[in-house]
């Protein structure tokens, strides 16, 4: 067998081999094919793509590339994966409700990149917050607390690693067979058995087209059912920055609100509406519309907020942050940007929110960059809302930052403000199972 | 400017500026772009291709990536290309019958590769002949003798060299815009004002679509005038191998045989065809005609055959091998394949027939295998040829082969034998200038 006739075939939009998929990926694993080679591939598979099939036997050899956890030990797993948007910190909320529920929650998430946040730089805003288990640690917090909340460990598919970094750099990162096969490798390799993804779509989303998003989610329901997973997909809308802050501390605070009841923004509504899903799916709840109360009933009791504060101390975190505010780190400047006309919210650009609150330091532009846990964006106004010529949008927060004049502009631009009020969004639009 | 989002906006069918194609082509020649960028950016222009504009770019970036002669102080040159084919040795008389009549030709030429033979091989099969000529011998040669037959300098187009050994392994070779690029770069830096291109179709030839043959000559031809080239292209057809030898010495001794006037086969045809084609657009001839004419007196007054003896004297040859073909190295078997059956030869399988010579030693499957010069086929009988059983269809020459009784069936299976006698075939289907 050789990688040149596995690429000719695909390119030329033959169907391939379980075996051919294996070949390729083991030996670009073993690194026994090359980059060109894979690069190649890769780009004809963005243009001829794969079928159920294909894509099946590439999930599985990217999966099989490291450990695969058997968490079959454990009566009911359940795991949530966002496509990544902007003010989404739905994790810190979802993971404490669902494990209070008895639901062993075992999530291994990512860090900040490019417009979007991640929640692990999300969590280490939190004093001495350690992300850096090894496995059996985890398995271990796991079975404890029923919830913990990691970095992937180098064993969860690492050709996955090595092929995103090479996508990154050929312009192969946007195909719905390549992004499905990158999330449900490592989903599948994770061990959770009922696994829920938030699949956003909108001009905050790294798939804006509401019906590539559906495609995708499609698609990874249907892989992931494939390796006898319960999978549900919501599909969400990330045409508005999700809640009211975008920044790690800041989306910390705003996740505790909600925990303590305080807050029923539209990120408190995705908050419910995952943890219900996960719940539901599980079987800890007959129906969504139970699944639904119970989740708000953890908040309401103080569980989800109670387990909140045991995975933070069990992973070495000041859990005093949930009292106390002023222990997070603290940006040195916060500066409000105000409206110059009077009027409604009519939309939100979220991706330059996301960009601005990058450049204030929230984020990283390169994997390299350091991030600056206080910095970030708080929203006044979202989309719907009435807003007076003078009164604040939305504030900046920052320590370095060379220009914030500039922010504040592009944060300014970022809001439509016409004189219609617009109509309601529906934050989901549909469910697949 | 960055390789990545060349090689995004190629993926997306989008038009590429000329900044962009030189910076992509100079980054890779300079080692700054790496394999894996450019096998991307490949496979990408397969799917979405390159419009005129951009194929000029990229040839003109191709072709400055070393070299371009400058043979302006010769009054006429011309040159003669060949898609590749199968018993297609036109350049050892195209060459002596154009230079006979006052035309310079500079010629640079390639090796025999897979089932496809190449010029400088069968010139070396001549004891003594040098091909490794460097840039200035080439062009003090051609000043005395009109005619000179070299190996690619390394001077020439070298980043063709690199694009084209990373095609090879990535399957990207088969791209229109792609082989016209670096088949018409290499022209382009070689110089000569007049090019003639022969571009095969048919199972021999290296595209088997008449269409899209077609397609690569007009591109070829479209791209050569905008290089101010005057430019012709013949579509010849390649289902039957070209003559009656196929394999180094074998071939040049049809040559030399046809040089002498005792050869009429189709070889001589598409010499004559191609030499008439050249001394058209040189100006030489006032009408294809007179072309066609003036090129075989070449061949009857016996000037076209002095030519080719001077040749081979300048290039250290042993010319002696014109009147003594016992002087070219022996093959120390000779048998003969003969038919089974009684019948007209309905079609033969040219391709079976070039790598039926490489295993009897006359070509190479990788760039670095040795060639047997004196290996190869003679074939007794060609389509449309009446054959009786028992009647030898073809001779295999050869000293190693580890099973010939294989090579002997697989040229009788590439013999279709039938009752019905086949229509004649046109070999040169189109002319396009």
């Amino acid at each position: 067998m050789r990688a040149y006739d596995i690429i000719f075939k695909k390119r030329n939009n033959k169907k391939l081999t379980q075996k051919e998929i294996l070949f390729l990926i083991n030996g670009y694993a073993n690194n026994e094919i090359a980059d060109y080679q894979m690069s190649a591939f890769l780009m004809a598979v963005y243009f001829s793509g794969l079928d159920d099939d294909e894509l099946f036997y590439l999930t599985e050899a990217m999966a099989k590339s490291g450990k695969i956890l058997n968490l079959n030990s454990l009566k009911t797993t359940a795991d949530k994966h966002s496509t990544g948007g902007v003010g989404d910190g739905t994790s810190l909320v979802v993971a404490p409700i669902t494990a209070s529920c008895g639901i062993y929650v075992p999530m291994m998430s990512g860090r900040a990149l490019g417009h979007t946040g991640g929640t692990l730089d999300k969590l280490e805003s939190i004093p001495g917050f350690n992300v850096n288990l090894d496995i059996n640690s985890f398995i271990d917090l796991l079975k404890k607390n029923k919830a913990a909340l990691i970095g992937q460990t180098k064993e969860i598919a690492p050709v996955d690693k090595k092929m995103y970094a090479l996508r990154d750099v050929t312009a192969t990162v946007e195909s719905i067979p390549l992004i499905c096969a990158s999330i449900m490798s490592k989903k599948i390799a994770e061990g959770a058995k009922h696994i829920i993804l938030d699949v956003k779509f909108g001009n905050g989303a790294f798939i804006e087209n509401y019906d590539d998003a559906k495609k995708l989610a499609e698609k990874m329901v249907n892989i992931g059912k494939m390796f006898k997973r319960k999978m549900t997909a919501i599909l969400s809308d990330m045409n508005t920055p999700l809640g009211n802050a975008i920044g790690n501390s800041l989306e910390v605070i705003q996740a505790v609100e909600v925990l303590k009841g305080n807050i029923k923004n539209d990120f408190y509504q995705l908050c419910i509406e995952l943890s219900s899903l996960m719940i539901y799916s599980s079987g800890a709840a007959k129906d969504k519309e139970t699944a639904k109360k119970l989740a708000e009933k953890q908040i309401v009791s103080g569980k989800a907020l109670k387990k909140f504060r045991q995975i933070i101390e069990s992973q070495n975190g000041n859990s005093k942050v949930i009292d106390d505010y002023s222990l997070f780190g603290q940006s040195k400047n916060i500066l409000a940007v105000k409206s110059e006309k009077s009027g409604f919210v009519n939309s939100m650009n979220a991706r330059n929110f996301g960009i601005a609150s990058c450049m204030l330091g929230a984020g990283r532009l390169k994997k390299e960059d350091a991030v600056d846990h206080a910095a970030g964006i708080t929203l006044n106004k979202k989309t719907g809302d009435f807003v007076k010529s003078g009164e604040t949008l939305a504030k900046i927060h920052f320590t370095n930052c060379e220009n914030p004049d500039n922010i504040k502009k592009m944060i300014k631009l970022s809001y439509n403000i016409s004189d219609v009020k617009p109509d309601k969004v529906n934050l989901f639009k549909d469910i697949i199972t």
